[in-house]
């Protein structure tokens, strides 16, 4: 951190903040400058709060050098970290993975249909929403646990893992049961509860990115899961809130490559939410494999005229068949199996 | 709502649109123009989704007419909503509450030193977080349980009520047992687990904006309180993302005249976090006034610099008391007493 | 500045940049911590652009101390600036001075009309687009010339000053010829071709800030108009792009405060473009004056429902009427003559 | 154009609407629903202002069917535009068309060297700057006219098209002299006198998104261009402006498609400009391609150390290479020569 003092700080300022600094057991070091004293912390300061030294008098502002994240950050682990699933899928370690199915379970004949579809086209991850975040409480809100039996029992019978949301710390023993991998929803982010409870649910943890959230929160949030000691955790770009509204989001296709010189963790990309329209869910998704990420998670509909949610962003077979095939090609492209 | 029909729908789409219509209870009108057909939706079409119509075949896209909430609406209650506390303070109805406290309860001393002094100043609502939801895992998280308990004890003794943030679904009983109003916070506005908790808290909730979320999206948010049949609901402007870094968040001025215009719940605003720095909070708080709002959350400090949040936009005693005879005079030269 | 070096740069390149900073004509100071490597650079950096030393081999980042603009600083300037017209009239100081009329001049009639509203509320600026800036090109683009005598023989009569915009460089001696104030407009705040036309013009020129633009840019805009050796420079607010649909732009009122602090030029407020729409323009006018403001630039229309362009935001004469008597009684109230 | 009549208009609030629709030569279509009026426009409205008819009392909203734009719609020009350029180069119908050189001329060895290599890449398009808008008014701003006759020397000597932005109205002469074509720079997209004068000046014209512009903003600014008649426009998403600081601007990747879907003319994409760092340019170049673009715009320096702008996001030579390789093959992917 770097502590800039105000133009007229005293020195009875500024030795305040080198007390502050060592009451914090870091070390400061003094450089004056024709117009400002500046005091670079050294030590690890991740774990510090910029505010404890921004608030003391005769301080104009903190500056971070560090990222405040350690645990999610490739200086801490270098190597790419690779989730390993019981069916023998991975997600990151070069490869690119996809996971599709459903926006919400709503009956086995759908579900069922809509798997098959997938694992046909070569999924080997069935997504499927059991309890959904709704922002009218009015609209569906899933078949809770009656739709994750179903989601375990689809799988299994067509040897795939199932990714499902958990919404709530009470329910991560239930979801974790039947679900190999516990989805954080963007609504849920910087719901620091839930996120120590999925970390300690014993299942990896897709972690996606909150719609008003930068690149180093969500970084944050991750470490929030990996403080529990669970390093399982895939982070999912989703896109985020900005002035344009010809799509519901706009996808951050910078945060892809950003994310990957960051973090060893994997990075998928829902192109399916970011945009809210199936016609422009391929060239997306084809753009985020070209950038590198590391999976893609995508929402196939057997009928979506007839979906009980996110019909309109929702691919049919014929067009889930297409992109994955245009995947491949992508993916091939740029030096990756898929 | 209105659907949209593309430039070459045939018959058949708008058929088929009509009929989904007509199986959702409602009716379309239909209008055909030189280069578009429109279908106006006729009935109370609030709960609908327009996704379940702009998935069919030949719809271009699908704009709402009404507000996506009803009890959250004006139309639908158009009275001003006056929040009544047990100690005779109220929130709304045209006078303007202030609810001042330290960010999080620190200590007894500290607890007790911040409530005398924004008693003295008027004030008959103290805030205090017991559970801190931090952006860093390693940051200070709260006192958690005897947090609630010091603010029950110092606001009884200086017949305040209290004000504090739950985080989780399982500890709204805990949390409602010790405080008059339930405070949901920006990161959990759209925990729909959470808020229905609240709502059935027994208590008022105040139910801050999220930061990347609409006015049109708090209020939704405000209607899963309100479906639990709890209409004690406050609304609070905090502060939005925007890419101005002057500050940490822009405090969306417009939203006070806009939300007061759109649902009789009271508005609160909060320049403490909308700034982030306290030589700000002052203007943005009479500014807030001026705009109309209810009522305005502070954070008040004996000693910012050893705060162990939030110091920097945190008020000392002092300023404090500047800040209120100010908003008096503000409040009284638009009509309403303070 | 502030070069923050990689985690494993070497020898070389740390001299590299120091060698850099001194070709600069600054001084390097090297700080070695425990993870990084940092140089503080002593001296005036302002005119440096950081990516200078950004570029170089082993930097991760540079990071600005003080701001990237001098002329318009109050570290440069301390005292406020006050632009002083021919009528007698002033913006800065102390006062909240109100700019008004229509948006663009339509004609005689129309222009006489809202000009003695507006001087009977008390006014002394004239507001009246003679070249209009629109989105679109099948729009009604001003009157031209023409609009600019009309301003000034209206204005001359009721002993006002007229401010109104210049579009283009070539422009600028024959506006500057009719108006009192030339206004540069949101979407050409970054058209620096024009900012330094004006700057020429030998009048005080009225900056609004971009839609897309921070603070800081808004202030580098005017270091363009200040570097011309012309200081009589307001700045104006007028609303940024955010996520928010609700209104058209949010105005950013933390940024007069902000901009209170940083620069000694007068801010004005701009309610009806920050809005758009005539009920929020009252109370968001209100609020900038609550905030710090030192004027308003409003929209008045004598028959808002026949304006050419911006009616919705306009305000009849009896709407005007109300909003100054308010915004006396908020002045007065913050200590300020209005 | 949707009219959405208040809860509570009168007959004669929707008498007036109608009139004043059938006043603008179009016709109205009343829909009485349960709880609003709503008034369809029929006809060509894309020329008129919805304020025209939001001002009218009575009236709560009015919504576009159609979008505000006409010579840039696909509805009116169905197949892609291609533009020619002497030498043979061409943007659009299909092909990736790569443009590439220095951010700013700075002298003839320089312009040569990166000339050299990128034609030697297959690059057909020199770009470089000769009048270049500086956020700050102490920096580099360009070479001039200088400037512009080396770019013509040296891409004659290579067979190569000049791209070069113009920065102000009275410049297009001498621009058009000499570049191929006519770049118009993101801080000047709404600077409507330099697109009309761009758009007379008898050359292709490269039209940037503006920082804080949306899609249907960017397509009413190439209407401006449009309806000179030089329908030779193409446009290029360069980044926008977000809260998000891990990058200069966020690149909106999902704009590509739709523009693609909206407007027959070709998209380019400029990914040293959106992400700000040369090692971000690959991955983003690539996911513009696999998404659709129709071309590249690329900053290239012989020496980014020592670059007078733009040095950090700038590709050495081999970096660039590199780049056109994997650009090819993804181009190839998705089915396009390039």
């Amino acid at each position: 951190m770097i502590v800039v003092m105000k133009a007229h700080a005293t020195e009875n300022e500024v030795t305040e903040v080198l007390d502050r600094v060592e009451a914090l057991g870091l070390r400061g070091h003094l450089s004056r400058g024709a117009e400002r004293t500046i005091i670079g912390v050294i030590g690890d300061d991740r774990p510090v709060e910029p505010e404890v030294l921004e608030v003391l008098p005769g301080v104009e502002k903190v500056m971070r050098i560090l990222h405040p994240f350690k645990l999610a950050s490739r200086d801490f682990q270098p190597e790419d970290v690779v989730i390993r699933l019981a069916n023998g899928a991975t997600i990151g370690g070069g490869s690119v993975s996809v996971m599709a199915g459903p926006c919400a379970v709503e009956s086995m004949d759908q579900l069922e249909a809509t798997a098959e579809v997938v694992a046909a086209a070569g999924v080997k991850i069935l997504r499927g929403g059991a309890f959904k975040p709704r922002t009218s409480p009015y609209s569906f809100q899933g078949l809770g646990e009656k739709a994750l039996r179903m989601l375990r029992e689809v799988a299994d019978r067509l040897r795939m893992a199932v990714v499902t949301e958990v919404t709530s710390p009470e329910d991560v023993p239930l979801v974790a049961e039947h679900a190999d991998i516990l989805q954080i929803g963007a609504r849920n982010m910087a719901n620091f509860v839930l996120l120590r409870a999925a970390g300690e649910g014993g299942r990896p943890v897709l972690l996606k990115r909150g719609l008003g959230s930068t690149v180093d929160e969500l970084l944050q949030a991750a470490e929030y899961v990996l403080a529990t000691g669970n390093h399982q955790v895939a982070l999912c770009e989703r896109g985020i809130r900005t002035f344009e509204t010809a799509t519901r989001f706009t996808l951050d296709i910078n945060a892809i490559p950003v994310l990957k010189g960051l973090t060893p963790l994997p990075i998928v990309v829902d192109p399916s939410h970011a945009t809210g329209k199936s016609e422009l869910v391929k060239p997306v998704a084809l753009a985020g494999v070209a950038a590198g990420a590391d999976g893609l998670i995508i929402e196939v509909h057997p009928n979506p005229a007839a979906a009980l949610s996110d019909g309109p962003q929702s691919l049919t077979p014929a067009a889930f068949f297409e992109l994955m095939s245009d995947v491949r090609r992508v993916a091939q492209a740029v030096g990756r199996p898929a």
